[in-house]
């Protein structure tokens, strides 16, 4: 059976690039970058190497990188660092309402912690509106967070716009750029932002590592305390095999982008111009312009996501019905329902994200397939019995 | 040169039968395991039998244990985890002097967080009287924590009868097992522990993973919040190459222990009585019997451990001067000071930690290039040269 992998928001595949850079720090180059010796010595200058090119990637500088564990990590760095270190000046936070739950989550602890938290809505695309953060903003306020570009239906948000009202008012501003690090254009200078949050799994680097960008001169209390790595600012051993993972990833990244998004735009807008017109009941979801290039995300009428995942796993076909990590959890997505869908129609969530290691006939195969399983699905569903009988249909 | 590597403490090789193993996940299968097809079921599965084979090595339910990032995140979990899931019953908590800096300075952020504090104090071999343990138990005592061996001078403490303690009376109790696990046998049952952290590479495990075992019952608050990982308690995308080498590396400790055991004991046993015979004025630190295998330490009067570091790497030699978390923090160390040791004796510490690549010969040659070294710093020492000078001798 011919498989196709369409899961690439979930996990995408190591570039062999990355894991031959990181060989040597699985094998013989083991030494931990804190020693004072050869071995310690090696380590570091792979860990310094790696760190300067992530800074390149998102044009920063080398000591401003802080690498940590994942992209959640950095993200709950930002949140609770960024909050916590601040809450001297005051203990109000703006946030959106399709943040990951990373962030989501992090904000609601602050609330137990006695901050207060704002949600900015989004509209039917996912855009959020800067006017909609501005009104949000207090006196108080003393950290917003909202995400680059959303994982889960793709769309891109006017990052540059919402820094305009943050640093006029001088107050710190996180984006958790998880899911546009290493795919799209990354500019800390252009995004005016004072924290990013970054990726591995994201861009064909190794799981298991992300980091977090702070300009220079914002204050983040730290979030793993305990040795004196990353500067003091996040405890344990480095992870130097991923760490030079990631920096090697971020290179390619830099070097490839647009090559990558050419073609992952071109298999997505494939897939988002016919997919409608093979099933009917099918609705686009996120933005149809601004949006990440390997994302084509839908909602399909009248049937549950996991149903069809199941049946498309079935056909040697992988992909998600919105986060992965949310996927277990069989609830509605809050970043759909944020956009004004209900609960029926986002309960038929499907999210195909593209790599590089699929092509058009791969499109074919998901227009293809997909039709059939719709309708199995369908005439089993109570739900399209109900609305096709409304309609006076057969 | 001949190179040897004597700071398995900092950082140890990982056993390339860990890397076979770790492969394939750094190639094809390279999915999410929340992801619900053919990619994401064969990384859960991975991930699964790994959790077994690490619950095994510490006679656990594999359902108590939780991935985390490091031994470092593994530890700032259990202390502000466990401490804020009880607060309600009561904010105090004890810990010994000697902790690791993640036990420490988490513990320190407890106290800013409204929590009290007590350090319990230690003998001038590092080892805790539960007696003392028990004294600064109150009633407001939510979480004692105590590690089960120290790494930079090797005392394994008697954990069992401080869990006798704390059984009696209720009261959680973590041990920072990152030392010990896989090293020596860790049995949760025997110890009678309620949370323990371990960590990959201190048994050739991979960097950047650790893990927490809970016992089925004790409430615990995430540090890292978000996606479902974990059954909630950590989340952030499985590191899943890294899971599948701990869990290889636990199943190798567990079949080897006794032979590794055997071998390095003896390594450091020829180190630790031939040193203080070569060279004057070294004082051994630890428990002269009851300390890890391959852990030497030492401090050796009016010389600077890190002078000694510099001129051993010179001469290809890898040893630390206590703990690489705090190596370039050039601070006299605080198990040192809490063990009674002067600031200035405390600074000559060197810490000789042997893995299974080290052999009688590696010991033979750090007895005949270290006397030479000593010489040479003392020579330069004005500290030595007022030593002399009081003893009245040349």
């Amino acid at each position: 059976m011919r498989k196709i992998y369409l899961d690439n928001a979930s996990a995408n595949p190591l570039d062999p690039e990355v894991v031959k850079t990181m060989m040597p720090y699985l094998g013989e180059a083991y030494g931990n970058p804190l020693s004072l010796h050869d071995w310690g010595n090696t380590a570091r200058e792979a860990v310094e190497a790696a760190r300067v090119k992530v800074a390149q990637l998102i044009g920063a500088d080398a000591e401003e990188i802080i690498f940590t564990g994942s992209g959640s990590e950095s993200n709950n760095f930002a949140l609770k660092g960024l909050a916590l270190a601040e809450q001297g000046k005051g203990k109000h936070i703006v946030i959106s309402a399709i943040e990951h739950f990373s962030v989501l989550n992090s904000a609601r602890t602050l609330e137990k912690w006695g901050f207060e938290l704002s949600l900015v809505p989004v509209d039917e695309y996912g855009v959020i509106d800067p006017e909609a953060v501005s009104k949000n903003i207090r006196k108080d306020t003393v950290l917003v967070s909202v995400m680059h570009a959303n994982g889960e239906v793709g769309t891109i948000e006017p990052i540059e716009e919402i820094s305009k009202i943050t640093r006029e008012l001088g107050i710190a501003f996180h984006t958790d750029a998880v899911a546009s690090a290493g795919n799209i254009p990354v500019d800390i200078k252009k995004l005016g932002v004072d924290a990013l949050s970054l990726a591995g799994n994201q861009f064909y680097g190794p799981m298991g590592i992300g980091a977090l960008w702070v300009r220079k001169g914002v204050r983040i209390l730290p979030l793993l305390e305990g040795g004196v790595q990353e500067g003091g600012r996040r405890a344990g051993t480095e992870n130097v095999p991923a760490i030079v993972g990631l920096g090697k990833a971020a290179e390619i990244a830099a070097s490839k982008m647009p090559t990558r998004i050419e073609h992952l735009t071109q298999l997505r807008d494939r897939l988002l111009n016919e997919l409608p017109q093979k099933i009917e009941h099918v609705v686009v979801t996120g933005h149809p312009q601004n949006r990440l290039p390997g994302n084509a995300s839908f909602c399909i009428r009248f049937i549950e996501g996991e149903a069809m995942l199941m049946l498309l796993d079935s056909e040697g076909i992988a992909v998600s019905s919105g986060s992965a990590c949310t996927s277990r959890a069989l609830k509605a997505s809050h970043v759909l329902i944020a956009m004004g869908l209900s609960h029926e129609i986002a309960q038929g969530s499907l999210l195909f994200s593209f790599g590089m290691d699929n092509n058009s006939e791969d499109v074919d195969h998901v227009l293809e397939v997909l039709p059939g399983i719709v309708d199995r699905l369908r005439q089993m569903s109570p739900l399209y019995a109900k609305f096709v009988k409304s309609k006076g249909g057969n």
